[in-house]
């Protein structure tokens, strides 16, 4: 082998190694939040927060019965049809209207994990969002979602970067990301 | 370092390069579907169809609960035992007899949702397994599921390539898939 | 190019492969078990166990509604609180007070399915996780969910190399494994 076969053999394996470099993952979370209960809702931001708190890059996205979790109950919106209205009112609006999977005994189960949560020192869901805000967790809302329930962009909360999106959104997302869930 | 040796680490190089290429993962969505309700199940094809879409290969595992989603309720399958005739028609039979997993309200709720999606252009879960069909997208069912349910392969749907696996099977797809979902 | 660069490439290009090697995948299954339902931790053994058969590293998380499942029936902790003690007495404890997450019927659709499994030489609930401990899939308790639900460490299940842990141990484990799952 002479000088020049050799530099060429180098140069041959630096882009296979580019190659090989771009397929693998980068330190980033992709989740979907598809169920709209308060346990599994609390435990998708418990991971969320947590991921980023270890320097992960983290985008979740609220789609189905995880749509109205993050409608703002202080925001008025009018002009709906009369499906839209029925979803809207059915519904819950927002976080302080979400329930537990399981054990929600009309209500008593929910109000009582929330007394225990605080009593616990584990964040409530508000301040959950709260955290997942200033730690830069990314979040979008499925618009196939809010195009069935009647949902328009002014019913949910103030969330810095909050984004609407599609599933191919969620697919570049999650298909270089080192974890995804569906939640 | 003499030629000789330069010749030796390039052959190195390359091995390990090969070796590492190995343990990336292949373009590929790898999903048990597990749940049979409406809700979860659209998602699952909304997921898989803009995956194929997107030059992704997928795959979608059948089980449990999402098993009987994809028997055709135009096949009869005789010569079951007493479970067997029992699980045949406790389980929905079919893409038509699946409800949403909330709201379903005595089926008013799974009857406002389809004519929604009509409404809106969504396609129904019949259109979409259609379009994964066509798209490619593989699916397996769960043969340990068949087996406790009592179906046979002769009530499935008619679906190119309909494959029937167990868990090891789903495992190797998995193993090497960049994204894994449990819907 | 001269000797001198040569070597110093190929010095480069090991450290760069070195660093695309560290951020491939390990042959790990990380598993979040949220879900109490029989049917979802049935699965999720059939597949920690089919996946450690395979030759991976599997490691299962129980948090929220998963967490009961590990109490051992014959344990008895004293010294709870109230609700520690409504906890205690609400959620099911162990295996053996486990229900289907569909078609239970109060009670008689468990009981179905359990002989069922047992006739078509399904392992049982209480089999797989005996089997999970021989071929050493390592599980933790989410310890948020134990002091939510007032549960001790003394009223777990003994098994091999059992873990109390938080999400931290779960990212670190999730990050680097090719399958992750919520189940």
């Amino acid at each position: 082998m002479d000088m020049e076969n050799i530099e060429k053999e180098l140069q041959e394996l630096k882009s296979s190694l580019d190659a090989v470099d771009k397929k693998t993952a980068e330190n980033r979370l992709a989740m979907i939040v598809f169920s709209g209960d308060l346990d599994k809702v609390l435990a998708a931001f418990i991971i969320a927060t947590g991921a980023v708190a270890m320097g992960m890059d983290v985008v979740m996205f609220f789609t189905f019965w995880g749509t109205p979790v993050l409608r703002d109950k202080k925001k008025k919106v009018g002009g709906k049809d009369i499906m839209g209205k029925m979803f809207g009112t059915m519904l819950p609006k927002g976080t302080g209207a979400v329930k537990l999977s399981k054990m929600n005994m009309g209500g008593m189960g929910t109000t009582m994990m929330k007394s225990l949560m605080k009593k616990k020192n584990v964040a409530s869901l508000e301040e959950m969002i709260a955290l997942a805000e200033e730690l830069g967790v990314r979040i979008y809302v499925c618009e196939m979602s809010m195009d069935l329930m009647g949902f328009t962009r002014e019913e949910f909360i103030d969330y810095k970067g909050l984004g609407f999106a599609g599933v191919a959104t969620y697919l570049q997302e999650a298909q270089n990301s080192k974890i995804q869930l569906f939640i």
